[in-house]
């Protein structure tokens, strides 16, 4: 028989959807009003203007799309992406592999710059396939991926599309919040997010924005854009300007209070605290996962502080460790993916379950599965490690 | 300076999002899960089998897309329709238009059938189309159209469909449970809905249905579909049978609470008890509003009972009533659109704002506004009638 659900209350550390504060959750449950209430209006120049500031960017066309953040990637592939066009598309991860099928279900070519997964995308890679390609009109890579936890180096990608004479869509579903995300001082030209990672926010919605060039491009269309509901230029209509809105599609509007306090709460801290913030819990984090024996498979200078991506000890059975985090401690991290599945695990701290007790929770709970499924791990190690970090 | 959204309690009495529940709004702010928590893919079991009772279906593909109804008429068109394809297209209305667009942005081409607005789909002019088209693969119409407030013959439409041996898509945003939709029955073969009106949940979900004929279809389709988010062989991999599931995008896990509260209370109440009290507010707004001696624009026999089209009375402002009541009453009713806009009103009674207290609240505001105005009006007796009416 079929009830209300009452989902339990998981701590949520793997690659997202991440912990909602309360006051995000009471924000969603607000009652509903019409999407072209005045009020609600109001509150979508107020969520623009959030949202320019996270993403740090002056951008007009800066907006939430209605659906998640794969729909955001779409957005900005089916805008920007004519038949026949040519395309850059890094791939270090799995979100490179959806970057090609969205590029050539849009009638263009990609062209795969390839790099491991767990290493960042290299530059001089992407500027040899610029090389081979000078016809390319657009670079798509991955600032930081949730299938590695590896961050690539944005603003130097950026810079050599720009370079090139052509545009860039930058995947930041994973760093907005959490690390710098500086679109107008990186000169991207599409960027996407999502609200269910370091902004902790519920999952749904898609943060996007697109520079004055990317816009131009979009205006100097010949083909229409394939989706109907993704066509910025009909989204402008109703996000866009000071003139009157035209109805285009019905806003998610109870979503859209939750990201207003979400991005409220970001604004209310500071970016740079929030970043301060994931990163003095990643070391931590990563100070008691040494400290037990366990290893990091990201080198530090690529590591993100909101994915961690650890080694799985030797003979040690992956899905039963994560389904004993579950099932004893409402805990979920999350598994490896590709080449990386039961070798790895993903270890989230990301927005607001970025926090000491997130880390220490975790490290306890690890350990002590750890330390019954027979792993040789140094017991006693890890709390006492990253409460010296937090002390510091 | 930007601070916590707390918007006004309306009564939302317009074409959508109408009045949520409390009950839904309370389960929308439950504790967030990941959207791979096996408790959460039990959520989505019932949540398929509570939508297969809602549309009465067996449909196997039966979910709720990841974003509002717009996305979900594009899931149908984008996966249905090939380049090359002709697709028969009826419009009486604002969503007609949009389905044309969806096709054409399929690479194919739509034969439009069109009746006038506040008419139904004429079943004879299909048929000659058909004659005419005799390639044609599919006939798209909208069952109930929010723009005007019209019912089409369903049943009629896609019986008519399968003889010609085309498959049809239906829109059925605005008419899921609040007045008869039977996929099964009528043999449709796409159909779509939202969750903002009879269902009373917020918006940004759209319910979507497949038939196995459908289904087949999208299996054997040459070209692969345009759009990554809303290709149905992907997300069948997430949603779809018995077998592991896999990752497609993030599920709107809170937005699916919701969905799940507010369709176990459709099955709480019964589709045809649920119906039967659409029927009964609507009648008696309908005997409110000819005592006041305001007209109803759409013959009865074509009437949505869940949206009513009101004729303005003669040198009466539309906007500066519909701003007086929600101003004065935070009562929201619709504009009429396209030609219909300055001359008509949409009044909604959906789902759980289709209740007693919000005819009387309703009637009571709008005839106040209207003699003040100094509108041609019987006084005093829309209220009376309408209670007439609920006594019986």
């Amino acid at each position: 028989m079929t009830s209300s659900f009452y989902p339990p209350v998981r701590t949520l550390m793997g690659p997202g959807p991440s912990d909602v504060s309360p006051r995000v959750l009471s924000a969603l449950a607000r009652p509903t009003i019409g999407h072209l209430d005045p009020l609600f209006v109001d509150l979508m120049d107020q969520i623009k203007g959030l949202l320019q500031y996270a993403f740090q960017t002056a951008n007009e066309l800066t907006l939430p799309v209605s659906a998640p953040g794969s729909a955001g990637m779409e957005a900005c592939f089916v805008n920007l992406v004519s038949p026949g066009d040519t395309v850059i598309v890094c791939q270090n991860g799995v979100f490179g592999g959806r970057m090609k099928e969205n590029v050539e279900r849009c009638g263009a070519t990609a062209i795969m710059v390839e790099d491991a997964w767990g290493e960042p995308v290299s530059i001089d890679k992407v500027a040899a396939a610029f090389d081979q390609h000078p016809e390319a009109s657009l670079l798509a890579f991955v600032h930081a991926e949730t299938s590695t936890g590896v961050r690539s180096d944005a603003a130097a990608l950026c810079a050599l599309a720009a370079d090139r004479g052509a545009l860039s869509i930058v995947d930041c579903v994973t760093s907005l919040g959490g690390i710098e995300v500086l679109v107008d001082a990186w000169g991207a030209d599409a960027v996407y997010s999502g609200t269910q990672k370091c902004l902790s926010c519920i999952p749904g919605i898609s943060p996007v924005t697109f520079s004055p060039r990317a816009v131009e491009r979009i205006r100097n269309r010949k083909h229409k854009v394939q989706s109907w509901f993704l066509d910025m230029q009909l989204i402008m209509g109703y996000w866009g300007g000071s003139t009157k809105r035209a109805y285009h599609h019905t806003a998610p509007v109870n979503d859209l209070y939750a990201l207003h306090e979400s991005l409220l709460m970001l604004q209310e801290e500071g970016l740079e605290s929030a970043h301060r913030r994931h990163r003095h819990n990643h070391e931590a984090l990563v100070a008691g996962l040494e400290a037990m024996g366990l290893a990091m498979v990201v080198a530090p200078e690529y590591r993100l502080p909101q994915l961690n991506l650890v080694r799985i000890p030797e003979g040690v059975d992956d899905a039963l460790v994560r389904n004993a985090l579950l099932r004893e401690y409402d805990l979920e991290i999350g598994a490896g993916l590709g080449a990386l599945a039961g070798k790895t695990w993903r270890i989230g701290l990301m927005g607001f379950a970025s926090n000491e007790r997130n880390v220490l929770y975790c490290l306890g709970a690890l350990e002590a599965i750890l330390a019954r499924e027979g792993a040789p791990i140094n017991a006693g190690r890890a709390i006492p490690a990253a409460r010296a970090v937090f002390n510091r």
